[in-house]
């Protein structure tokens, strides 16, 4: 399977890249917004795998030709920007294209970070609204700490949910989570139930500020 | 120390009764708003414990006479009834007193359970806004379910955040969470960031609802 990572360059995309890359045997194509950009960040995380030993070949392109060639193409960029992205990618996404939301938008005050989802009630609802109506949209990953993600020494133990509107769409992006050790995905039904997902990565934030000898959290079901 | 569990004939009251009368030397007492209600529960959790070998004595009476003597109070009511039944005890709580409140606000669909918390932004500051000045208010075991706390038989291995404004008090309460055997507790800082540690409650109920084999999850930050 072919997984465009948009804004593939940043943190949590590098992260999921590197997973991705060694643990399954998906194409990885890394997305920005600069062609250049986004070719120096494969190169730079095929030379990161390299060194752990594994001979890989992520590519990077601009976001629109990363996408138009993905079966899974992953919005990994800030959530104000996440609409945008999907709207400039719209017209060249295959018709079964998936779309994955990881993103989470947050205020942040002297106290701590609060979720502060737009109008539409989760970042990946927002992403549906101007999504071309025959692409299927998702919702995962937005509890995955990106440095833990990023450090091979690091062994993930932690849980996502998948949201979306239709279920085998969901048991596909599940099943494409698992293939990342250490990953369990949970299925979160509908669309409409992202925001309590999305909600909990503030959480783990401040749990992170306010705790000494705590970082990078993710969260484990149990 | 003394801790009144007002609605402490509930599930949830009833978990954290039975548990910290099992894991330490706390007084634990049970309110209701009929005393005779309170006396029944004290007495068949007694019970139970006495099953598990342990001696033990719970008490119950009304929540006004819990409360009254109590170090710590944990308002164990369904959110709707927390701050009225916090005004009904206001005038007989003691001045070093602590609010606890584990409620959660939700409102549930077809599709699953979202977070809806109060105008104040969270039950505890709604509980907060009608508390005595004199009183500390703090927001903790949101995330516990009452299942795995009434049964004996689950090694509980589980987070919660304690909030609140001030860190003395955030610190004592993380003591007392931390005395029941399995329960981690973390500060979560002020009161105003408890709406996403609350929030977390709904997301635990809906993995529990569309995946088999969950059941009575609480959660780990790791």
């Amino acid at each position: 399977m072919e997984i465009a990572l948009l804004g593939g360059t940043g943190d949590f995309g590098e992260g999921l890249a590197l997973r991705w890359a060694r643990d399954t045997d998906h194409t990885i194509r890394i997305g920005s917004r600069d062609a250049g950009t986004a070719e120096t960040s494969a190169a730079e995380y095929d030379s990161q795998l390299g060194e752990a030993g594994l001979n890989t070949d992520i590519t990077g392109d601009s976001d629109e030709i990363v996408a138009e060639s993905a079966d899974v193409v992953v919005v990994s960029v800030p959530p104000e920007y996440a609409p945008d992205t999907v709207e400039s990618v719209s017209a060249v996404l295959d018709e079964d294209a998936i779309l994955v939301s990881p993103a989470v938008q947050m205020t942040r005050d002297a106290d701590g970070f609060d979720y502060d989802p737009p109008a539409e009630g989760s970042v990946v609802e927002a992403i549906a609204a101007v999504a071309p109506g025959h692409v299927r949209v998702v919702g995962g990953f937005q509890n995955l700490p990106a440095g833990a993600l990023c450090d091979f020494d690091n062994e993930l133990d932690a849980d996502v949910v998948i949201t979306g509107d239709d279920s085998d769409t969901r048991a596909l992006v599940r099943e494409i989570a698992e293939g990342v050790n250490g990953i369990r995905a949970f299925d979160g039904d509908p669309l409409s139930n992202t925001g309590v997902v999305e909600g909990m990565t503030p959480l783990l934030i401040n749990v992170v500020t306010n705790n000494d000898g705590m970082h990078d959290l993710g969260v484990r079901f149990q």
